[in-house]
């Protein structure tokens, strides 16, 4: 197995690849190849299992569809591109969403029968079992269709890689009653119900995605997106506030902390957005995992750990034979 | 000063308000005008301060904003129309948002120069100072003129009740950058940056809202209910799987649980949904609370002490003579 980095779309800079990469080719199977700045990379040249490979353009994150052809050496084009040519077998960036969704597209193609991938992340639920979340960004204005689309992504996902039957589509809404929302999800909503082999249980409210009611939630990009920020948001939110609120009590409470600590780490783990580390994009015919823009060194060695599993467990494989 | 409730609007059925109301009138000098159905509401008939109003109808949560013609006798109906003849200073209803919007303007109708009200609520940042959040569900779509006018309306509300002299206001989108998100955001970007006395900050987005940067975050009605409910969720999962894992692990853990849990309390109570109680639809000429649909009795009696405050504090007169 090959994986590919590109190194240069983190706003940390490169210099945030060279510790994950070297842990992650230590705790597992595989050659990564690395793409970007050779002065910036330098020490991963003598590396075990790492190629650099030098690169002269870098994806702006103002950057968008279009620059995908105008910048042929960026790094995150070079490395698509590889993929493309079964040179790797997987790709990580947390590059430009709208130029790494285009590179994907026109490059290693949407499989047939999908209109647009879209960016889904499974998510934890309160009965332990994950659903998928998608759109989470790739496409800010959508049609019914489009996310008619997603829903089917989104069921080949679950069926595939969790073996779920028939898995149970949502649609996310501000209401559950099927008149609710815009024009766009009362459309939606019609030929959800009416679309040959999803399983439509109607729309889910975004405090309700939890409740493990849902294998699949279907949004647009604008609303996933400020659906799965809002999780990273305020999970964060909570987790500062839980630290700070403990720190600065008595010794009784400090103590207490100290004898949890364990226990909060896991529960930190449950929603931090670095433990997932990126996201599939979905409905590619090869995986594409972007990262967060901000990602840091725990974060790009988790995304890392995802493409290698989604490679490993063949995701992408199951979702295009489900889908066909 | 009078208070109304519209008892009628819980999905839990008027027996939800009985214990909060009863509560309500014994901690807060007010009166309390009750609305619905007398006979569910009969045990509150000899309650010192509180009055029934009997109605004969009931907002369903299926009706939309024709319904407030056609159901002239519902509880939700009377007390906004109470409101609109100054017989009671404000209203808490938890019924459809849709028929309440439309209830408020109609009746209380909108502050001059506010074409369309937006529902708010102040959220806590990391700073300890809250931001405003608008709008939160009223308008599912939205043209980037009423953004703006959202934009004001927050302005307002921070300045007059925040003391705040130039709030920063943000725009909820999917990216920082001035192109980023779909056409509404792109444009209303425009707007926001020529806007005559508003301290625009940019684009931000849901996992960067509590960082203090922005007093006000600009959202159609259809993203900041996505937000404000995927906040409510993930904070609710939070505190459940907090819960568990301590629970479930060993007498170690569970002797440090309980020697922190009143630090647990007050972190819960940072981001509970029933902690805030409702949200002030925003932008009227009277205030009225809206509650959740799923109110429980302890959301009812916050949404009541949310509404005496917004009363007291005279929130909606500031508002108005700010945006005048």
């Amino acid at each position: 197995m090959i994986l590919a980095l590109d190194a240069m779309g983190s706003d940390l800079g490169p210099s945030a690849v060279i510790e994950p990469v070297k842990q992650f080719v230590k705790d597992f199977d595989t050659d990564l190849w690395v793409y970007g700045d050779e002065s910036a990379l330098s020490s991963l040249k003598d590396v075990p299992r790492v190629t650099v490979i030098p690169t002269t353009e870098v994806m702006e994150m103002e950057d968008g569809p279009l620059a995908v052809r105008r910048k042929k050496d960026s790094s995150m084009v070079r490395a698509v591109n590889d993929l493309k040519e079964g040179k790797v077998d997987g790709v990580v960036s947390s590059g430009s969403t709208g130029a790494l969704l285009s590179a994907g597209s026109l490059l290693v193609k949407t499989v047939p029968g999908v209109e647009r991938a879209g960016i889904l992340s499974p998510i934890p639920s309160k009965t332990g079992k994950p659903f998928a979340l998608l759109d989470m960004g790739a496409n800010a204005s959508c049609t019914p269709e489009q996310l008619v689309n997603f829903a089917y992504i989104g069921k080949s996902y679950m069926r595939g890689n969790y073996g779920i039957e028939n898995p149970r589509v949502a649609l996310l809404n501000i209401g559950t009653e099927p008149h609710k929302g815009d024009e766009l999800r009362q459309e939606t909503y019609k030929l959800l119900s009416e679309a040959e082999g999803i399983n439509f249980i109607g729309n889910i409210e975004a405090n309700r995605i939890y409740d493990g009611k849902a294998d699949v939630v279907v949004a647009d990009g604008f609303s996933g997106n400020v659906c799965e920020k809002a999780i990273e948001g305020t999970a964060s939110f909570m987790m500062k506030t839980m630290k700070d609120t403990l720190m600065n009590s008595g010794l009784l409470t400090k103590i207490g902390a100290l004898m949890i600590k364990k226990s909060l780490k896991k529960m930190k783990d449950v929603l931090d957005p670095n433990q997932f580390g990126g996201a599939l994009i979905a409905g590619l015919n090869a995986p594409i995992v972007k990262a967060h823009g901000n990602s840091n060194e725990k974060a790009y060695y988790n995304a890392l750990r995802q493409l290698y599993r989604t490679v490993k467990e063949d995701v992408v494989g199951k979702v295009k034979s489900e889908l066909q």
